[in-house]
């Protein structure tokens, strides 16, 4: 089955968010085994939406909307819809019941335009909007079928989930199994040239892509089975993993550096502590992330100035004088200061400048030390990161849990 | 003139990045005043990504790609580019000496595939990587423009701000100009019964945009000159700014309510600092995302177990036995103690069950209690967020700082 998304939203156009709904279904839609060929976002005109529905609908076997259903004046898509197939737009009294007790549950007014969302093409599928008034639908018609589900990535995944994925698991015909080998630290010219002649295979297919601070390498198979696509990708995943050794710090589209530590620390019901200048709270928010990180973090402390710095950490005053709060020295004191008022078995620290523009004594952007402190000692590195100030942070805090995933991994 | 945007990149729909570099052309796009009337993304196919460039070079003056001109053999963009409108490629000897410079600087090995990337269309106008490899062109045909450009966002903004923004900005006929008022905290059926009647208007449109916690009004003008277009637009946004009030917090399309409490601290040389449990490191992370931070933030502290409460921030041993952590005594205890210890002005804290699942105790995830402290007192709210983990962190990070800029303007 070949599929394509058409989301609809003046908002995409004009660059207020990302289509990070495509991006949510593409994964979806691949895990399903369902092959996608192309994303299109139209904004909110009747006449531009229609016409993209009917091309992609040529291509197609499947289109999903996303997006056009809310209350407000500006949507539109099931109108669209509806004509590209020449069917009305009907009242579904279930529907409108819903949304009458979603609103009333929520103690919101009910309004007129709320009313409009329970308008479907007639012969419709409704699918139910667990989190929001928008219902969704399929429609299936001369052996093409378009599904429209919501704008909001909530209220998509929801429906999605709950709807659409179980009604495509039913008709597929094909699986597709990937692995997604993470490197952090790694450049991709470095890895394509590790991994050349595995480009050329046709299935599985491997690709690499890039984040910042970690390239990823994608192997996908095809098969009628999973059994099957994953005997294909199997081989292939373990070549790979012999060349590339312990820079592959796990495997996961979703798998990221700190999730690794958690699961270090927590097989060993070891715990951390931080120590952040310039990165802040993005480690501890990182870390969080991960369910069941209490386990492994009692505390941490942003010491944004050098008098925090001093009196919540103990980092010497001589220290941060002679060698200002921007130095290895400040470094491991602030990892160590962390490890002892917390009880933590480990600790790491972040200190440089983030920019924009370099320090008041000429130390560029960018210049970070990153320490990691445990029962063994303290190491410590000096990092130079590009890129601006939300870049420089988000690579140095990669650069922390890489360089604790490698303390822990040494300290086995 | 009317422009698409041409995405190509297998890793798009596999769903493992979302289309940022579209969003960030759309948006810079806007700001010259060149209508997007739609985003494409096509895999690494050469057969597809030409199909795809030559149908919105039917439909469009100007197409501008992103992705596919990295080393790696799945790079395929110029080729597309070059056989759609006839053109052979070239070596271009500037690009290779660039690369070859750029690897020298970074003591990278060059590469054959390197090479590749300095073939260019005949005729094309180069665009310089000023942070990667990758060069980018321009090539005009027939009244058409391709613009070709890498993925990687840090190279898209660069070239695209070097090299295609001055080149197009001197071609571009019409000026669009946009507003977007922020609120915090409203939703978006409250806000279109507001404004139902000022969604007809032809020029200026209006639209609502939803994000985590907050709806944006946007409005947009287009005129042949940005005087013009401010003139038709102002009224609009007096007329808007009075019938919503204070639930503005500010405009921008960038805006954040921390960058408005940033603003407001930093006007009144006042400091804060934060103590927080569920939030972990959220709110710092996005205060110091403004640059200037460290003029408003000395320290912060996360205080993740009942343990770190008490003996950092000072929560008494009794207050969390009588009501446990997460409850309205211990966010205010929180947030004094904080207040206390770093002797900062005001103090924010959070502490609430972020989930997955309800608390041992029945207290269903999404419970978040948020106080905020400051000379005159201390106040404190009760909040029910919905949704899964990350979204729960984020609602209850944008209501603390939508509280706190609220507690500074009432301390005025």
């Amino acid at each position: 089955m070949i599929a394509e998304i058409l989301s609809v939203g003046t908002e995409l156009l004009m660059g207020q968010i990302a289509n990070t709904d495509a991006q949510y279904l593409s994964r979806r839609l691949a895990e399903l085994g369902i092959s996608l060929y192309r994303h299109t976002v139209v904004g909110d005109n009747p006449g531009r939406v229609k016409a993209a529905l009917l091309e992609a609908l040529r291509r197609a076997d499947l289109v999903v909307t996303t997006g056009g259903l809310g209350p407000t004046e500006d949507d539109l898509t099931k109108e669209a819809v509806a004509e590209a197939f020449g069917l009305p737009l009907e009242l579904h009294a279930p529907s409108l019941r819903a949304i009458e007790s979603f609103m009333a549950k929520g103690n919101y007014p009910m309004a007129e335009n709320n009313r409009r969302q329970a308008m479907m093409p007639r012969g419709a599928t409704v699918l139910e909007n667990p989190v929001g008034t928008a219902p969704g639908c399929i429609v299936e018609s001369g052996g093409k079928t378009v599904a429209v589900l919501p704008g909001p990535p909530r209220e998509l995944k929801a429906m999605f989930e709950a709807g659409l994925a179980p009604w495509l698991a039913r008709r597929s015909d094909m699986c597709l199994e990937s692995r997604y080998l993470r490197t952090a630290g790694v450049r991709e010219s470095d890895l394509e040239n590790r991994l050349r002649d595995l480009f050329h295979s046709g299935n599985p297919t491997l690709a690499l892509y890039c984040a910042p601070g970690e390239v990823t390498a994608r192997i996908t198979a095809r098969a009628e089975t999973p059994d099957a696509a994953r005997a294909l990708l199997e081989p292939v995943e373990a070549e790979i993993r012999r060349r590339l050794g312990d820079r592959v710090y796990g495997e996961g589209m979703d798998l990221t550096p700190e999730a690794v530590v958690f699961r270090l620390l927590d097989e060993r019901r070891q715990t951390v502590s931080f120590a952040e200048s310039c990165t802040a709270g993005l480690l501890p928010a990182r870390l969080v992330d991960v369910p069941g990180a209490s386990r492994v973090l009692g505390e941490s402390h942003v010491t944004y100035s050098d008098e925090a710095k001093h009196r919540v950490l103990g980092v010497r005053r001589e220290t941060l004088a002679q060698f200002t709060a921007v130095s290895a020295q400040c470094a491991v004191e602030m990892a160590e200061g962390a490890r002892r008022i917390s009880g933590a078995d480990w600790a790491a620290s972040t200190t440089g400048y983030a920019g924009p523009g370099p320090a008041d004594d000429g130390t560029p952007a960018g210049t970070v030390y990153i320490a990691v402190a445990g029962r063994d000692g303290t190491s410590v590195r000096e990092c130079h990161f590009p890129g601006d100030r939300a870049f420089v942070r988000a690579l140095a805090a990669t650069a922390a849990f890489d360089m604790l995933r490698v303390a822990l991994l040494e300290a086995r």
